[in-house]
């Protein structure tokens, strides 16, 4: 979404989607996640066409998402490398690939995550930190500031 | 994003997003969960043209996210209401707005979720229920079937 209204409002799930809000970039971070940087990983796994990718790949860079940096001198090329604000996003991706998992998770068998230590499938859930309750499990409020 | 592709391939994330996979569609949904269900509601709340509106609707409909009801014969007239599929991706939601508060939350003052029996600001975060690691906290591998 080119939005900014949304950046200047007071919602901070539609601050978040003025960044990343469209399924490519959060396809593109999920690859960058995963360690892809270079503009034909990016395009091989996603089969996004360039000029698509291109300009994403920018403003997931405008965004503080990626990091762009140069590889290579002669021919000049560049890579994408998930900051540390684009990997606070991964959390979301993972609650997201769940509920994927339930209610779209029919036919071929799907990835998932698991934890390497104890080499355990992960169960991503949203709780509330404070409560610890899984959100959606007690009743909340919006507050909207006047 | 009209590809069919990631609803038959093995990532749960793009399973999720071939859905809900873009900003508008979320933004809908947020809606949809704090009760709106008309499409003058939806359309103020957003201030999205009608043509993406109605396109929008039609595709969380067709995905099972909203339902359709007609609420007036005469003249005919539908509103859309959260599902359960729906209701239940209102915690992927509450993370990203975790999110967009912390890397896109200047200036003005931001609405926020509150537990409504203790009163006290909610806190989103991803966990594995497994271990009750927030996700990132711990080595991970994505385990892809063959």
């Amino acid at each position: 979404m080119d939005t900014q209204k949304f950046s200047d409002g007071p919602c901070p799930i539609g601050r978040a989607l003025d960044l990343v809000g469209d399924g490519w970039s959060m396809l593109i971070l999920r690859d960058a996640g995963y360690g892809l940087a270079r503009f034909d990983q990016f395009r091989t796994s996603l089969g996004i066409a360039p000029n698509i990718l291109a300009r994403r790949l920018k403003a997931l860079t405008a965004a503080g998402m990626l990091e762009k940096r140069r590889y290579s001198e002669h021919p000049p090329r560049d890579e994408y490398v998930i900051t540390a604000a684009g990997r606070d996003f991964l959390p979301v991706l993972a609650a997201m690939g769940a509920w994927g998992r339930k209610h779209n998770g029919g036919g071929s068998e799907l990835s998932y995550l698991q934890d390497e230590d104890s080499g355990r499938r992960v169960v991503p859930v949203v709780i509330d930190a404070v409560t610890g309750a899984p959100i959606g499990s007690r009743p909340l409020k919006l507050v909207v500031p006047i």
